[in-house]
């Protein structure tokens, strides 16, 4: 047997203000490319299809097309489970009219542990789910963190398992040892959201959700995809694929990746802002690419950020690199704090180190207004 | 043939701050019951399944159980559109599976116009659409008004009809003549969201959503089948039915109407607070049903919102009663505004006015915060 093993697709995700929606409708066709060519005996989305809960609209129907044409015009079973970023219960509607064309999606925990079986494979579908929650279903009062949780569920499920044919287990969690970018949402807030790799044991292959590398954990059969695009500069170098696994009737697997194109990159580029605006530097350059630009001059410089656009129209960061000879600066910045200055003393000081410009008189009506609602809101509190 | 039309269902309606699910699951229960004791060959929901684009989870747990029950359980084909409350995006997801077992959702007005066709009879599902949106579907710039596009899309329906069958419209409109109550929402601001009976001439019969009592409409073949439960109290006299329409080969109808009993009513009572607080009285009563109360004394009363919530909880709504021996004090009110005094005293006078109580320091406070936050929000405009 052949599947596909995808996960975090944030359908409707923000990046710096922008929406991906449209990178992600062109990654996914050539996702529906890939299924065409490789005929997979199943797609499998291990969680985060959308990036929120209440997804923006046309993220609802980025989705709808991409499964329909996978589903039921290229006939392929999916295996699809929610994640932390998705709502269990609006993910849910309607999944029990999917499974007539092979369309599983689990979107909450219930205390059904019963697998998907395809070409004699046992998938186990587990969606994310809070400890709390995990704590309710299956009654047990011990489980207190995600490491609990996820111990007493895949113990039901191995409780009940054919061990004579392959299992697949599919979820949505944090491995310990896997890296982190920053696009990942922390699934435990004072509190470790990790479980441990082992407990993955009794299965041939985990396809996991979560993390956006897939090299974020190494492991032979305890694996994340990785993301379906970059989400963030803390991804810019990470590849981004889905994997292709294989597996025999032994349970033995095989995994291939395959590399997504996005329409534009999501990159860093660094230099002086006059080399950058060079057209020797940016006619060898992908200038449609998302990019964050840290600039390496010295002093002030005369709004960069719309020079920068002019040439890159999708500059999503800037940053001024601070090395050594910045220190200076950042000690006369840090002086002028602890001079007890006013707000807009110490704005009027900011704003100056930053843009060398004059603090006019129309400025300083507007950061005293500014300052004045937010001191009027704190008191309120 | 034989079938159920219902609408304005409005899953998470909130009515005076009181969420109407579990209201709605009970009415739904009995919906269901009586599916299945008539086995109707299909059940027309005509718009306005959900209050709003975005209900609450469990409204969208409530729908995908009912339907479920309905559709696959019962074995019975749904034919759904969306109103002027649904999101066209959200509700369309998944459609395009439900198809398999005759559930006929339509979401959003596309330029298809090929009817649904269950046992010879056929069904053109048109989902509420705002005029520009069919302007924009059917490439008419001489569309402007809900008249207009209704007119247009009738017309093209018309134009590829077969009429030696029956043929059923089901559609979310106002129909001009019908009677509105408080709780539809308005379909055109600043202009008419009428459209005329005449139009659904071609039809046998249309099965319409929107206005929210049975009898809004006084049409042989142009019907509301009116909401599920009674969402304001302009609709407290209002009975509360789904119909059941039998239709023949000619096309003639027949119509009967069931009528649905929810756990609470929504009414009206009215008398002084001492009759109403007596237990001779209430006794009598149902007291758990949704009130409006209306009192009949003169003069101060302390709290009789609690009062008369102790004997009855779901009171959602009190008023005084105001007749001739009340103008008096209007006009001593009226004589105090007119003495532009400060807000502040103002408010003063209309409380001491309302609870005959004392101004005390701590309620002075709470006033002047709130008054002077809403002025400085003023200014900021």
């Amino acid at each position: 047997m052949k599947f596909i093993h995808t996960a975090d697709w944030h359908l409707g995700k923000l990046v710096h203000g922008i929406y991906m929606t449209e990178e992600q409708r062109v990654v996914l066709e050539q996702f529906v490319q890939l299924v065409e060519e490789e005929k997979p005996d199943a797609v499998i989305i291990a969680g985060d299809l959308y990036d929120r809960s209440i997804p923006p609209t046309d993220a609802v129907d980025l989705l709808n097309d991409i499964l329909f044409k996978i589903n039921v015009e290229l006939n392929t079973p999916i295996i699809a489970i929610s994640g932390n970023h998705d709502s269990a219960e609006r993910l849910s509607f309607g999944t029990s009219w999917y499974k007539h064309s092979h369309f599983y999606l689990k979107g909450k925990l219930t205390d059904d542990f019963s697998p998907i079986m395809l070409n004699d494979v046992h998938f186990h579908l587990v969606p994310y789910a809070e400890p709390g929650l995990v704590r309710q279903i299956l009654q047990d009062e011990s489980i207190h963190s995600h490491q609990d949780a996820m111990k007493s569920v895949i113990g039901k499920i191995e409780s009940q398992m054919d061990q004579d044919s392959p299992n697949i287990f599919v979820g949505h969690a944090f491995v310990l040892g896997g890296k982190e970018t920053e696009s990942e949402r922390t699934l435990s807030v004072g509190g470790s959201g990790c479980v441990t790799s082992d407990l993955f044991g009794p299965f041939n292959y985990a396809a996991l959700g979560h993390l956006h590398s897939p090299d974020a954990l190494r492991h032979d059969s305890v694996r994340y995809s990785g993301s379906l695009l970059k989400y963030s500069f803390s991804e810019a170098k990470q590849r981004k694929s889905v994997s292709i696994i294989h597996i025999d009737s032994k349970g033995d697997i095989n995994i291939e990746e395959r590399l997504l194109s996005p329409a534009r990159d999501m990159r860093e580029i660094e230099g002086r802002l006059e080399e950058l605006l060079d057209p020797s530097f940016y006619q060898k350059q992908k200038i449609d690419d998302y990019l964050k630009v840290t600039l390496h001059d010295e002093g002030a410089l005369i709004d960069p950020i719309n020079k920068l656009r002019q040439i890159y129209p999708n500059v999503l960061h800037l940053e001024r690199k601070i090395d050594v000879m910045d220190m200076k600066q950042k000690q006369v910045f840090q002086s002028i704090r602890s001079e007890k200055k006013s707000e807009l003393e110490l704005f009027e000081s900011f704003y100056h180190e930053m843009t060398t410009l004059d603090f006019s008189e129309d400025k300083r009506e507007i950061m005293e207004s500014v300052i004045s609602v937010v001191k009027g809101e704190e008191e309120r509190k």
